[in-house]
């Protein structure tokens, strides 16, 4: 445990129910039993019961739903800000750090997934690659489905922690540029439509190519980006 | 907010702390104010305050040293298990694919080390690889020191992202390889003399290929390590 010299009780606690929920194998969006059952069969009181689950909860390892119940989260574990971007101090630089590490990784991914997504996943990414385009044509803030766009990918690059990472590796952007006035428009769309057409032809080359470009025009932006807003805080 | 439906008033103090921490500049180490004082400062009452220090610790942001005070954490918001690889079941896949990101990312984190790293990191570096060689040799288990050895070549790549990546990437193998029993162990001692003296003698594309080749072996362990124990808990 990195976090605290010694394990409170609900710390403790908390344990335990993350060892009943594997377990059990309880899956996402499945419910927990109820605090007194826990606390029965993890000998402890209700109120300590209660605290450990604000732990999890505080962890997104389960969600409690107000008036219906305690349940494991969509993507148990994986908490907002996991490695914690919020503390460091210059977010132009982690900016441009974040954009280096997703050049390691997202071109050999896009390779993956034109190799594994199904026709299924291909589906997915096409429709998000279209949304995106939507938001973007319409000058709105397209950040959102722009995480989802490369979620979808790394979801079919079949690698157990790519999806898990491309979110957070993804966080950088907005830090500091206002996407929805960035003149990136135009590369944003083919270089997107590219991929994704690379993707479902399964042509693995073309695919980590057309991402390379999407990252070297990315790094172009975050280059020549002095002259909008430096947000400081996350 | 993605782990919750709605926040709670904890929560939104929890918020209000991190803020606090931003705004004031405090440090990894520096103590935080008494609960009486932030409750005053936050406008909230105690007992919430001490609610959200809870949530606060449970998320790594600080640390409470019972009779001592509440501190920020030494790397905060960087939690134990952040991408939540607790929660998948299939351990030896999740070690695969752990791997296989590692090959992307750590050959390039070596040779921005040997471009980057100063006399001091260098001496560090060295004095880790000594301390593993000297568990290797004596069979102890190396796991601890091997990751901080990998973590010290990612601070003195000056990526701000990668210190932060490095001990989430190396959770893979220890899950279900029990190295003490590693026949890797002339092997893992070549490669990581040979990565520390690539770095300090600045030659980048020799600590590259020093990583791969210590990647390789690696990944033929993993392949190769079917007759020993298959851990299926963190």
């Amino acid at each position: 445990m990195i976090h605290s010299d010694e394990k409170s009780l609900p710390e403790k606690l908390s344990d335990g129910i993350v060892k009943y929920i594997l377990k059990e194998q309880l899956q996402p969006g499945d419910r927990l039993p109820n605090e007194s059952v826990l606390a029965e069969q993890l000998g402890a009181g209700r109120s300590s019961v209660r605290e450990a689950i604000k732990l999890l909860a505080s962890r997104n390892i389960v969600t409690v739903r107000q008036g219906s119940g305690t349940y494991v989260s969509a993507r148990p574990g994986v908490v907002e800000d996991p490695l914690g971007f919020t503390f460091i101090q210059d977010k132009r630089k982690l900016a441009e750090d974040l954009l280096e590490i997703r050049f390691l990784l997202e071109p050999a991914i896009a390779a993956w997934a034109a190799a594994y997504a199904t026709e299924e996943e291909i589906g997915r990414i096409r429709k998000l690659c279209d949304e995106t385009e939507q938001l973007l044509k319409a000058g709105k803030d397209h950040t959102e489905k722009d995480v989802e766009f490369h979620t979808a990918i790394s979801m079919s690059s079949k690698n157990l922690v790519v999806p898990r990472l491309t979110p957070v590796i993804h966080s950088a952007v907005p830090l500091f540029i206002d996407l929805t006035k960035s003149a990136l428009r135009r590369e944003t769309i083919d270089t997107h439509r590219e991929i994704t057409e690379a993707i479902a032809a399964h042509d693995a080359v073309r695919a980590q190519d057309a991402m390379y470009l999407h990252l070297v025009y990315n790094r172009r932006l975050i280059r020549t980006a002095d002259t909008l807003h430096s947000g400081d805080s996350l």
